[in-house]
């Protein structure tokens, strides 16, 4: 079999590359390891910055999410009790974000690309990428007991950190930055009214605590927790009585409480690898970076990723500018790092590190606090990160 | 002896805080361990905020600084070789700083005392405060031979970090909080014309480089410097080579050279002492307090320390209000951490922390630096913060 571009991975990523693939008339075939029921019960992210609105917009695939999305002209910081309003819309000239959970944005695509005819290998196994550097790259793969060829130009390798186009790359090759945080997010997902209409980012000296949303019955709220709890350790009643601990009692009183649908501990870290690129391979999203959910940055920069190689490729393929490939990397990358600073910054900002910073430094996380929440340039510093930084064009 | 305010010291705070008690009606001694030679010889500061120089005004002490110094209404950031000038004036609604020699305010307000015939003793030695908890509290030192004693209502500590004031402290009512940095600053003062008419922080790999000035014929250069190099090591030849190394071409070759008139290590750190008073005892400035030069915030906290303690004393002194001298060490605490994060935030963004930052905080460092000098709203928080932010009204 042969295509244009061979996409590993068909999570949010690589459905939204070959769906603007697709629309610009480039050809991909998808591989995915797993079904896409599975890919489907992945609980992720809800916040989606107004780049990645647009380019969904751009691949035709925003109907759903234009109607039953829900814009959020802000958001809320708690510090010390003290609620502080950051009006995303104000503080940037009118951007917003849009409130509208990962697995309904993987849904519309997955449908949109049922829809085109687009070829989408499901439980495909065994998938590995080959001759990165040569004139012909392609891609093998194990289905219903057969190895199975996959040639192509290009391989989008949007199989996230622990998919196999990383590491298909020699290790001599990328560098790996690396900051592992002394905590996790205990999430828990239930079919409850929100406490708020809009996000609430709290620091409270028991740990952090974010009241998210899915939809206006949905909520999904994280407790910061220690990296030894364990998720048996939390019944649904305890998850309630900490979450009413840690916001002010206006909120607890108001909060509707409910059994979880889903519960589970993820740890946080700061990951980028480099170079983005290897040959005709190109890391797209969590294959090459992972941010801690502080920020809501993950698919946010996986969507800036697609745009990225996409505008290339469709260069690359319509104008015969190959000159970009080589660029690519370098492009995403300086995207990349804000938002991983934002993301370390949030995170830094607003969570309980006990033993793990010093005085001082315990003195300069609540200096900046202070600072950041009650100036109004330090408002706008978190405004314009959390709503996107504006893309780059390619030229 | 009797008098309302005891004063330790005889640097710019003291002298002061001195003044603005003198134009309040209200009767302060300063006692000095060193001649008046002596503390116009230490070469300090050369930055006021708006807020100082509003406190010389008040003082009656403005007028060789306004018809002298250079008012600044903008500030340059060096980093990759980009000059980005931040706007101070532009950024901040109108504020400026005042660039003026530490030594020149230091002499003006020598003067003024004199004029106002308050008491300065100059080469008291064994200064000691006592009873600050008391009804009473006195100070006695030794002048000639003899040792007197000083009645007063209330005692300021005006005598910087290693003077009595703090270490008469019981140092179980204190708390400590440092950062020491890896790295000194050696400065070089010169009679040659500035390389540039604002003041220029650059960063660069061989570590950071402050082109600052006293005045349109004096210069002060600063070079990041390990904290093994002696200022032996350091001819004028070689400094000036590495000045140019560490700065644009277009820089180094219009930097006049010449003799050094003085040259000097300083380590850098950050060090705040928890509370700010003991009893009647109050402390002031670097007593309590020490900043790493990037920001040029040491001066200018003292000026807030003393702009706070003076209010409060009025208050007490002409209406009976007590009640606010506990409230001393809060109010002031506040400015100076936000004095101490914006110190510490610049010497961190600025500077080359070489093995002693692991390759993710010096990633964070870089992405720091391309988003703050590149963000309107990053630029500001910079300048707001350069200029001074606001103090807080006692009431």
């Amino acid at each position: 079999m042969k295509t244009q571009v061979a996409i590993i991975g068909a999570g949010p990523s690589g459905l939204l590359l070959g769906q603007l693939l697709h629309t610009a008339g480039i050809e991909a075939v998808i591989l995915e390891r797993q079904t896409p029921e599975y890919v489907l019960g992945r609980i992720r992210a809800g916040v989606l910055e107004q780049g990645t609105v647009d380019m969904l917009r751009e691949a035709g695939v925003s109907a759903r999410m234009d109607a039953e999305g829900l814009v959020h002209d802000g958001v809320e910081l708690l510090v010390g009790g003290k609620r502080v309003r950051v009006n995303l819309k104000e503080l940037t000239g009118g951007k917003t974000v849009m409130v509208y959970g990962q697995t309904e944005v993987t849904r519309d695509l997955m449908e949109a690309r049922t829809a085109s005819g687009a070829l989408t290998i499901y439980s495909a196994t065994n998938v590995q990428p080959h001759d990165m550097k040569g004139e012909k790259p392609y891609v093998t793969y194990e289905k219903d007991g057969q190895t199975h060829r996959l040639d192509c130009d290009y391989i989008a390798g949007c199989d996230g950190f622990h998919g196999v186009s990383r590491k298909s790359i020699p290790s001599e090759v990328l560098t790996e930055y690396e900051r592992v945080y002394p905590f996790g997010w205990l999430g828990m997902l239930s079919d409850t009214p929100p406490v708020h209409d809009e996000l609430i980012y709290a620091h409270h000296d028991r740990g952090f605590v974010l009241c998210s949303q899915r939809s206006l019955t949905r909520s999904r709220y994280y407790l910061q927790v220690p990296l030894t709890d364990k998720v048996e350790e939390w019944s649904d009643e305890r998850f309630w009585d900490e979450l009413k601990t840690r916001l002010p009692q206006s909120l607890g009183d108001r909060m509707v409480t409910g059994p979880s649908l889903e519960k589970s501990i993820a740890p946080l870290r700061s990951l980028v690898v480099e170079p983005m690129q290897y040959g005709k391979l190109f890391l797209v999203g969590d294959a090459a970076h992972i941010v801690p959910p502080t920020g809501a940055k993950g698919l946010n920069l996986a969507a800036s990723d697609v745009c990225y190689l996409y505008r290339i490729l469709v260069k690359v393929f319509k104008e015969g500018r190959t000159d970009l490939l080589e660029k690519y990397s370098e492009i995403a990358l300086r995207r990349v790092w804000k938002g991983e600073r934002f993301s370390w910054f949030m995170t830094n900002l607003l969570h309980d590190f006990g033993e793990h910073k010093d005085a001082w430094d315990q003195k300069m996380q609540q200096a900046d606090r202070e600072y950041f929440l009650n100036s109004h340039a330090g408002l706008v510093t978190i405004a314009e990160n959390y709503v996107g930084l504006p893309y780059e064009e390619i030229v």
